[in-house]
C-alpha cells in the first residue's frame, strides 16, 4: 500500500526518513548485531542514543542550562498528577487557566493530587461558554480572563488545545500570560516543536511525543532546576521529578525504543533547518487550510477566533454532519486519513504536526475547494 | 553483523521472528499505508493489535475471568508505589517478604506511598544475610521466614530476583508462601511467563515487559476484580488500576508500538507451543548451565542455594575477578554478550530468558568448560 496521508491527532504522522532509518537497522543497530530494543538501557550503545536525544532537544529548543530536561513515562496524562505532586504544598496551592478540554482534565487530576498532600488546585481562569454538552471554547486567554493567586505554586495552562483547536501564541495579540513570578507550566504535547519557544519564560514545559517527536510512551519534561530541587520528598521516589533529573533519565528502564524514535525524528527536524523553517512550513500550511475554510464562509466554519487558531489541529464544520461524513470518506477513498473530530466535539480535525507535508495539505486543499463548489 | 548471542538482563533478546514481523511490517502496517506507531490509538486498526496482546496473555496464562488484565506504563518500578497508592487503607496496611534487590526496593516505596495516605508497610520477612555492602541473598523464602499480618492488605514477593538469581517456585521445596486470607501480590517482571503458572493463587501480578515479553514502556498487570474494585478512589484517576480496567487499558494514549511487539512476542510463544513447551525449554537451557557450574566446583561456584537457582538469571562467581573480566571479553569476541554481573554484585549473570535460543546456551557451555579447562 502506497503511504497514506495520515492526518491522525495522536498518535500520528512520523517522518518517512526517521521511520525508514529506523526500519534498515530495525535488526541490527550500529553494527551491533542486535536491535536497539534489545539492548541494555546500561550498555554505551543505547546510552549514546539517549544522550544525543537530550542533546538534541537542548540544541533546537536552546534549553538554558538552569533547566533539566527528563524523559518521563505514563504519558501527559500522567504528568497531569505528577507536576503537583511535586510542586505544591500546604499554602501553596496550584492555578489552572483553562482554555479547552485537556486543561479541564488537568485541573481535574491536579484536585486530586493535590487533596492527597493537603494542598489544593483551584480555577484561575476560564474561556469556556456555556455548560455540559454545549460547552465551548473558541480562544485563548487574554489577561482579563485571569487572576492568578501571587502564592500560587505555579499557574498551568494548555499550550494547545488538540480538541478545539485553539491555541496559544499563535498571533501576537494572543501571548503566553504574564504570571509574575509565579511560575508557568504549560502542556505543550500537541505543539511541541513546533516553532521557537522562550523555555526562560516557563517553569515547566512538558510534551507527550505522540504527536510531534516520536510514538507514544514518552513524556518530555523540561523544568526549571530550582522547581525540581524544591519540589517534595514526601512522595514515592519515581514520582519525584529529581529522580529522573539526577539520573539523566536512567533511575529505571526508559521506553528505550520511544526515545531512539524522538532521536531519529530530532535529526530529521535539524536536517529540515530546525525550529525556524519549521515554524514557517507549518505556519504555510495551516495558513493555507485556513485560506480555504474563509474562502467558503457558507460551506465551512472554523468555530476558533482568528487570533487563536491553532497551527497544529485545525478544526472546521460542514453545514450538516452528514456532509462532514461524505467528507471523511471521500477523503479517505483518495488517501486521505485521520480527519474525524474529535468524538466529543464533531466536525473534522486536520492535525497538519511537524511530519505532516505541505504537499499533503495541497492535496487537502483542492479536494476542499472541489468539495465545496459540489456542496 | 551477524546476530550476537544476547544474553542481557533486561532490555533483552527479543524472538527473531516477532522482531522480523516488525521489521517487514514497520512501514505499512496490515496493508494501511503506515506504520502502527502512526495509527491512533483509537482506531480499529491499532485496537485489533491491542485486543490480541490482551486476548494471548488470558490464553497463554489461562488466566479467570475473575481478573483483569491491564497495560500500564512507568516500568515495574512505578508499580512499587502504584499497587500500594490503590491497595492500602489505614489500618491494613502491605506486607513485604524480600528476598533480593528488588524486593528491597518496592519495600522502600510502599513505605513512602503508604506514609503518604496515611497506612503503612511492614517487612513480613527477608532472607537477606549480613548488613550494607556485604548484604547477601541467597534463597527463596520458607514459611519459616515469614510472618504475615492476618489483616494486611497484601503481602508482596519478588517471585524472581533478577540481580541475585534467586527465584521462588522452581523447586517443590520452595513453592509460593501461603498467606492464607492475605492476597499475594508478585512482581514477576523477570519470570513472567516463563511457565505455566496458577493464577488464582495471586490477588496480583504485574511485570515489566522487557525481559520475557517485549520492549521496555508496557507493564502488564493481572489482578482480581474485586480488589480492584475496592481499590482508593481518592487517589488521582492517572494511577487508579480500575481507570485501564474500565477502559480496556485505553483510558489514555497507551504505548502502541510496544504492546504491538507484545503481540508479536505472544504469539510467537504460542506457536512454539505455549508455557508448558516453554517451561521444558528453559529448564532444559539452565539445567546445562548449572550442570556446567556443578561439574567444575574448583572454578565456577554459584552462590544461591539449589532450591532456589533461579531458572532466568544464573548469577556465579570465578575464582577472581580478573577471571571474570577475561571470561566477559573472551566470550565478547565470540558473539557472546551481556554476560557482566549487576553492578552492585559483580560476578556473572547469564540470563536465560524465553527469547534466548537453546543453541546460544550449548555454546556457552562449551566456552565455560574450556574456559575452565584453561583455568
Ligand atoms: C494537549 C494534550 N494534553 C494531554 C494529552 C494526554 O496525553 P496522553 O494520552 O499521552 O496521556 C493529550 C492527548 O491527546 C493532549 O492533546
Ligand atoms: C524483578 C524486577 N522488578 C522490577 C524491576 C524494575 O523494572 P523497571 O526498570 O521497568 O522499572 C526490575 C528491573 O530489572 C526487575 O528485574
Ligand atoms: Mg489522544
Ligand atoms: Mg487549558
Ligand atoms: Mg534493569
Ligand atoms: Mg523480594
Amino acid at each position: 500500500m502506497p503511504r497514506v496521508k495520515n492526518f491522525n491527532a495522536g498518535p500520528a504522522a512520523l517522518p518517512l526518513p526517521a521511520l525508514e532509518r529506523a526500519r534498515d537497522e530495525f535488526l541490527d543497530f550500529a553494527g551491533s548485531g542486535m536491535s536497539v530494543m534489545e539492548h541494555s538501557h546500561r550498555g554505551k550503545e543505547y546510552e549514546a542514543v539517549h544522550d544525543e536525544a537530550l542533546a538534541l532537544l537542548r540544541e533546537l529548543l536552546g534549553v538554558p542550562d538552569a533547566y533539566d530536561v527528563l524523559f518521563v513515562q505514563g504519558g501527559a496524562s500522567q504528568l497531569f498528577a505528577q507536576i503537583p505532586m511535586n510542586l505544591v504544598e500546604k499554602g501553596r496551592g496550584a492555578d489552572y487557566l483553562v482554555t479547552g478540554a485537556w486543561g479541564e482534565k488537568a485541573f481535574s487530576e491536579a484536585k486530586a493530587a493535590t487533596a492527597m498532600l493537603g494542598a489544593s488546585a483551584r480555577l484561575a481562569g476560564t474561556t469556556g461558554e456555556g455548560e455540559g454538552k454545549e460547552k465551548r471554547y473558541v480562544r485563548a486567554a487574554t489577561a482579563a480572563d485571569l487572576q492568578v493567586s501571587p502564592d500560587a505554586a505555579y499557574l498551568h495552562l494548555t499550550s494547545n488545545e488538540t480538541i478545539h483547536g485553539v491555541q496559544f501564541a499563535v498571533d501576537p495579540a494572543r501571548p503566553f500570560p504574564d504570571a509574575g513570578k509565579v511560575p508557568l507550566v504549560a502542556d505543550m504535547s500537541s505543539d511541541f516543536l513546533w516553532k521557537p519557544v522562550d523555555v526562560s519564560r516557563f517553569g515547566l514545559i512538558y510534551a507527550g511525543a505522540q504527536k510531534n517527536i516520536g510514538p507514544s510512551g514518552v513524556v518530555v519534561v523540561i523544568v526549571r532546576k530550582d522547581l525540581v530541587a524544591a519540589g517534595r520528598k514526601d512522595i514515592p521516589k519515581i514520582f519525584q521529578l529529581r529522580t529522573p533529573a539526577e539520573n539523566k533519565s536512567l533511575y529505571n528502564t526508559p521506553p528505550t525504543f520511544g526515545i531512539y524514535m524522538i532521536r531519529n525524528v530530532l535529526a530529521w527536524l535539524k536536517g529540515l533547518g530546525g525550529l525556524g523553517a519549521m515554524e514557517q512550513r507549518n505556519r504555510a500550511k495551516a495558513g493555507k487550510l485556513y485560506g480555504v475554510i474563509d474562502a467558503n464562509p457558507g460551506f465551512y466554519r472554523c468555530p476558533v477566533e482568528r487570533e487563536s487558531r491553532s497551527v497544529m489541529n485545525v478544526v472546521f464544520r460542514l453545514p450538516a454532519e452528514a456532509d462532514e461524513e461524505r467528507f471523511v470518506k471521500e477523503a479517505k477513498a483518495k488517501g486521505m486519513v485521520g480527519l474525524k473530530g474529535h468524538r466529543s466535539v464533531g466536525g473534522i480535525r486536520v492535525s497538519t504536526y511537524n511530519a505532516v507535508e505541505p504537499a499533503w495539505l495541497d492535496e487537502l486543499c483542492a479536494f476542499m475547494q472541489d468539495f465545496a463548489k459540489r456542496g
